[in-house]
């Protein structure tokens, strides 16, 4: 049983306790783990990690693909095993401690890490541990539910462990495509012309004596907290989809639309769900992380194909879907996020991009990490990645939050991650916007009409309308530009009482 | 002597007043002009429209490539032609009508005003006017000192104006590469993988019965106005080239170094002017403005090859360099602006970019385009295409201004074009930062320690001290982010009484 996920017989021998593997990463050191969205992260060896720290000094720099699942990164942070974590998080407790200062984040867009690690402008890696569903006869390694940073960990790392995960299917072999750029100066060009486009590996190519040692696992990922949509998402989808499909009206695209991103949570995922009922038909998707909705157009007869980096599904989606991943397999790629969020890929494919804005500002800029502009939320993760390359940037929030005391489209966010550069088309429950060509004053009126809550919408004419007095291509009057934040801290909401 | 430059006959009959050409052009309509940095801007038939204006209604939306020499946008301004402007700009006269609201501006990355066009998300381009140093024999456009937006103008256009300008060197032909991006989603690779890579034709192919008009001038480029250096443009050169020697001696770059890209100004031109005295050799550049410096180190034997979008130099440096532009013909290659600024092609080169901020903040976010958050000054320009797309994105600016009134760097900017994610060096005379990996805590450790003046640190520590307070992963006090601009505001000076 073991020989058939262990191909390459001279690694039987490697296999050991998630203990004994963890011996091999020393305080100091520099770890790149797979997971990426809680999909195929390792699952043992951390936890031993965990463990050791209890009675000795074990802090580490660990580099992710993005999120990890199981309660990884709290317990990690518990233990004061990270000193150092870098791309993204979505954990409650390493939140806290990151907030607190104690432990050094770096926010990254996902498609750069690993360029500044090829490039010894970060690292090196000293240990990389990676779930695998398999090892072949040549020693290539067999990614799971994602791919991730995983390649090039692998390739990069003094010393390699692998997870073997017997609760990960077997039929994910194939899916994967891992495709390393070249080194610059002699870089070519990424050949991904279509979602579709194989370009690589079924499997990591590394020297097997790298594999310094192989733990195995039988534990399925953590299954994603879904909400189902709400009148709010749904209004949401419905000014996308009318708006999509004026564009296809107007000849700009076709009923084939172009290929889908979209960010993870629950309100692209309804826009997503939107699209089955949509006119729109024979549709891809070039995204990071495929959730329940791929698999839900996919099985409406929407959806031709689907490119990502992972596949993170509810319990009831995972239970559906994993057992006959093979059946998906000729319609779907799970490629290193490198490639699926690679700026030379988006930019030539023509991207839709859907992501989550935490709240936007009346002239188009976009906060996606900081709450209250200090406070990190998740990060950045793809979101850059595809905003500033796509076809159409469009970013997606309900317009209040915390029961109406806060407002998410407020007068200066307090925190850019985009900019008025790259947002085309912003969207809450309310409408559309679509800034695209407009000068900024033309779009706060756009945004003013058509996207805010009417609670906010005579605060925010106040604001703008003081702000012109000052002028300006884009004006504002700073000494009041962080009112509202103000004073949320000090009543408790952003609403004047 | 005009078949010499326009050498398809049956044009001849085409060539007429620039009043007459200007006539093509309606009120309402959008035009697309050439002109990249005031280098190889029409410059005949814009004049004409705005002395129509004096007598008829006429409002157009003006697309150039970058911004216009001769004073064309002031004239353009003076006589209401501007309705819309866009993607750059550095005109004092139409700076002011922006800020004033009377000139809708849209303020683009140089790389997608013509992505944006092809697509049909802006447009249709009604009328294109082209600077041509000749017309081939198949109608085929031959630009002069720049390349900009053309190509696409005169794809895209219904009609097109060509002013043969008679005082360019018919030298010029043979130096440019006009390639264009296949259509989406049919989009193959662009086939740049170095500097010198040639891909395109030497001329604008379109249909020559587009030609509606011909115009011949006779006149020079508006020179550039270059600022010598000073003891701290040549400070802030020092600490870049000691840091670019640091990188070769870590082993990340050779002294080839990478190819560099440098935005326009004394700033970028001073460091540029240092190299021509540093170890480093076979240099190349993958630029957007190519300026004296770029010569200078043609002609010091330490650039092997420059690839830009214009060609802009002072009057001394257009005096030597355009009588013999053929003898560096074989070191030069001018492209469209969506190529030298591709985010696919920086990113495949590995680029050193370097670029001027208006500002900085303690954490590394950048304005490059807002006077106190609100007033515009250029544009974005090209800096975003490179900076989150480079190998290194470098941002330079003197730490004082007005005196000592105020700081370059500031605790938060209220204008963010470069966010954390894309800025990993920063550089005053005062010294450098190298934000590489480093969390926003530690960000702003080094950017106080080493690039705000010694005037601000004080109060910049004040600032930090009280932010930590509050905490957060990008500590600030919200309340009091901006009271330097307040201040200064009040008091002409961001220091306190």
């Amino acid at each position: 049983m073991l020989q058939d996920r262990i191909r390459l017989s001279s690694l039987l021998d490697k296999v050991m306790s998630p203990a004994e593997a963890a011996l091999l990463i020393k305080d100091g050191m520099t770890v790149g783990m797979s997971g990426f969205t809680r999909a195929g992260d390792a699952k043992a060896v951390p936890l031993a990690l965990a463990e050791r720290a209890r009675t000795e000094p074990l802090g580490i720099t660990l580099i992710t693909g993005a999120s990890l699942g199981s309660g990884i990164d709290s317990v990690l942070t518990e233990a004061h095993v990270l000193k150092r974590r870098l791309p993204f998080q979505s954990d409650s407790v390493l939140r806290a401690a990151i907030n607190r200062g104690e432990v050094m984040f770096i926010d990254q867009h996902l498609s750069e890490t690993v360029e500044l690690l090829r490039s010894n402008q970060m690292g090196p890696v000293d240990v990389a541990v990676i779930e695998a569903a398999a090892i072949t006869r040549e020693g290539g390694i067999v990614p799971t539910t994602s791919v991730g940073n995983s390649a090039t960990f692998a390739i990069l790392a003094e010393k390699v462990i692998i997870e073997i995960n017997l609760g990960q299917q077997i039929d994910f072999e194939g899916i994967h495509d891992i495709y390393i750029p070249t080194r610059r100066p002699f870089r070519e060009p990424i050949p991904v012309v279509s979602p579709d486009s194989r370009i690589g590996l079924p499997f990591i190519p590394i020297d097997p004596a790298k594999i310094a040692a192989i733990v195995v696992t039988n534990q399925q990922d953590s299954s994603a907290a879904t909400t189902p949509p709400d009148d709010e998402t749904r209004a949401i989808a419905g000014h996308l989809i009318e708006f999509l499909g004026s564009e296809v009206r107007k000849g700009r695209l076709t009923e084939r639309l172009s290929p889908l991103q979209a960010g993870i949570g629950s309100i692209a995922n309804a826009v997503l769900h939107g699209l089955i009922e949509s006119p729109f038909h024979d549709m891809t998707m070039y995204s990071e992380v495929l959730q329940d909705s791929t698999f839900d157009l996919f099985d409406s007869g929407k959806l031709a194909f689907a490119s990502g980096s992972s596949i993170t599904l509810s319990a009831a989606c995972q239970a559906r879907v994993f057992p006959e991943i093979g059946r998906y397999k000729n319609r779907l790629i799970l490629r290193p996020q490198e490639i699926s969020n690679h700026p030379e890929v988006i930019r030539r494919l023509g991207i839709i991009a859907i992501n989550t804005a935490l709240e936007f500002d009346i002239y188009g800029n976009v906060n996606s990490t900081h709450v209250g502009g200090t406070h990190m939320m998740n990060g950045i993760g793809g979101s850059g990645d595809f905003a500033r390359n796509a076809y159409l940037g469009i970013f997606v929030t309900k317009s209040l939050a915390k029961g109406g005391t806060i407002s998410r489209v407020v007068p200066m966010v307090p925190h850019v991650d985009h900019n008025e550069h790259d947002v085309d088309v912003v969207v809450t429950e309310v409408g559309l916007a679509d800034l695209r060509g407009l000068a900024p004053r033309e779009r706060a009126r756009v945004i003013i009409d058509n996207c805010i809550h009417a609670n906010f919408r005579d605060l925010a004419e106040d604001y703008y309308r003081e702000a012109l007095k000052h002028g300006g291509q884009t004006p504002h009057k700073l000494a009041e530009a962080f009112t509202w934040y103000t004073r949320l801290e000090e009543t408790g909401s952003m609403l004047p009482k």
